[in-house]
């Protein structure tokens, strides 16, 4: 049981230092947890999020063209964070990935030419024509020297600069017989990072594509490093989507009680893949602020500080986990850079 | 990125032996994911599971001599694995724990006389008459030398023979102003171990109480180690209930693709605290295979190994987390006994 001196940290603190071999393990999760209680709130300012749940063709100049467009439109609604969906500039696709993949140099800040990456060129110019933070979905990436793809996302700030990237970590490799066969593996490499973002006038986000939602230690860890959102582009499909889309946003929302934002293509029943649509905000109650339908929209909302603090003072689980029990995911061994190998 | 070898796990871990240094880290886990293909099913072969939404008051006799009726009934239906409700020979709340506390003597082999604790030999009765395995809910305990209090659930196996216990691990202390306020820990003590039962015919459950659901480690945990299901006697209330109730049962679903059981009282508004009952059981695809209304009830449904190796097959999560770029947090140090502290 816990030891009695469990509201009395520094006392504890204290009675450990004294006992170097004690099995008492309290103590670090505790002295975090208080000092967490006095920082800053992890959302600085009140924030308009808009995601773009964009229909697509097999054209990239015009998608870009048209991204362009409804950037501006989210931008007069007074979205300043914005969000494009997982391959914005491309059908998706294995088949695709290779036609449309640009070369980014990454981790170079070097910006790669406009013939090597339009796409690049054209977020930054969206975010800084609209002076808005951008998460601008992902595109296919060619990495030339290794001769690997990638499933990349690019974010940029209010000037046009690139502020993060995040290459898909888990690749969708999924066989439900008679419903959905997918391997992306079969053309595209992965990521090898936790993506954590910072936008200096609002605070943290963590972006992570479709598939890697599934997988809850990247919310997680993001959420205990400060984040106040999980942004997800994402491009479920008819099956996964109708079973589990809703359910892993509020999920990752519901246990790290942070804001999420999942943004699909529109489902276009003539391209090979047939996205499920349904972009949403969700709470960090777990409530889905708006959601999109199937066809092509801008949905917003305005995300609050006070909201995420509230509901983590009603219900206190970033000061009840039991770390004495089981381990701090996010204070193990964390990636946050993609090593250089 | 992904070494080259990546599928070939034993040519990679003798290239590693070779250089102790390398920064790779995915060997570990290929070679545990390699070799749990090879093990046998996590349910060994198909069993009929139930809930029982129980309505309890405050006599207690009467609360256990009423829970026999519905564990015989459940068991006349088939149902070899049985679940009763938290606090199920008690109201629930505070103020009622003292009153209704018994000794246990745990984590001691000696069971408790039929004075101390009539509620462990009426739940010893109840499996060994049915001959089924009984996950007796939960029941106030008092371990009489330290004076603490806790919320603790007993199982037992089709012979009566006590087969493991939990006690529960994070508190219901909550307090959403002007709906649902609640603070365990002004008398109970919390426990200190994720709880692991094996039922020798079927295979491993885990079993946590109410609140734990709300702390994914737990049933991560259970999981990786080889559960086949997450047994979690529950009271939710108004307030949470409508909220979180299926949203958390879903989700250790969802993202550990296992059957989850949420067993809760069934809902008695004369009390002072309502519970929210929905008693339910959620597939490995996270789908709701029954579901109770508010009153007394049995749900019980078939629980199939095929089905959960077939989710596993299908969505391969298993096989694609990344334990190169998070850790594994079932590799951690994980409290399986109750320290003697």
């Amino acid at each position: 049981m816990r030891p009695t001196s469990f509201r009395h940290p520094f006392k504890l603190y204290t009675q450990l230092k004294a006992l170097p071999s004690s099995p008492l393990k309290p103590i670090a999760p505790l002295i975090r947890n208080m000092s967490s209680q006095s920082l800053p709130p992890v959302l600085k300012k009140p924030v308009k999020l808009a995601c773009i749940q964009l229909a697509s063709g097999p054209d990239k100049a015009a998608n870009l063209k048209h991204a362009a467009s409804q950037v501006r439109q989210a931008a007069s609604n007074g979205s300043n964070i914005i969000i494009l969906p997982e391959c914005f500039n491309s059908p998706y696709g294995c088949q695709f990935f290779p036609d449309y993949a640009e070369t980014l140099s990454l981790p170079s800040s070097v910006p790669p030419t406009e013939e090597q990456s339009p796409s690049y060129h054209a977020l930054s110019s969206m975010a800084a024509d609209n002076k808005i933070y951008l998460i601008g979905g992902s595109i296919p990436e060619l990495c030339p020297n290794s001769k690997k793809y990638f499933n990349t996302s690019l974010t940029f700030g209010p000037d046009g600069k690139l502020l993060g990237t995040h290459r898909k970590v888990h690749l969708f490799d999924i066989d439900i017989p008679g419903k959905i066969t997918f391997k992306e593996s079969d053309v595209l490499s992965p990521g090898n990072k936790v993506t954590l973002i910072d936008l200096p006038e609002y605070g943290t986000i963590a972006v992570a594509i479709c598939y890697d939602v599934r997988f809850p230690e990247l919310a997680t860890i993001a959420a205990r490093k400060g984040a106040f959102a999980l942004i997800y582009p994402g491009a479920f499909n008819l099956t996964t989507g109708a079973l589990h889309w809703k359910l892993l946003a509020q999920s990752r929302a519901v246990d790290n009680q942070i804001y999420v934002a999942m943004c699909s293509p529109a489902r276009d029943m003539s391209a090979s893949y047939n996205a499920w649509g349904h972009s949403m905000i969700v709470d960090p109650m777990a409530k889905v602020l708006v959601e999109a339908e199937e066809t092509e929209a801008i949905i917003e909302t305005e995300l609050e500080g006070g909201v995420i603090a509230e509901t983590r003072k009603n219900i206190p689980l970033s000061t009840q986990r039991r770390f004495d029990v089981y381990p701090d995911v996010s204070e193990g061994t964390v990636q946050f850079k993609e090593p250089s190998r």
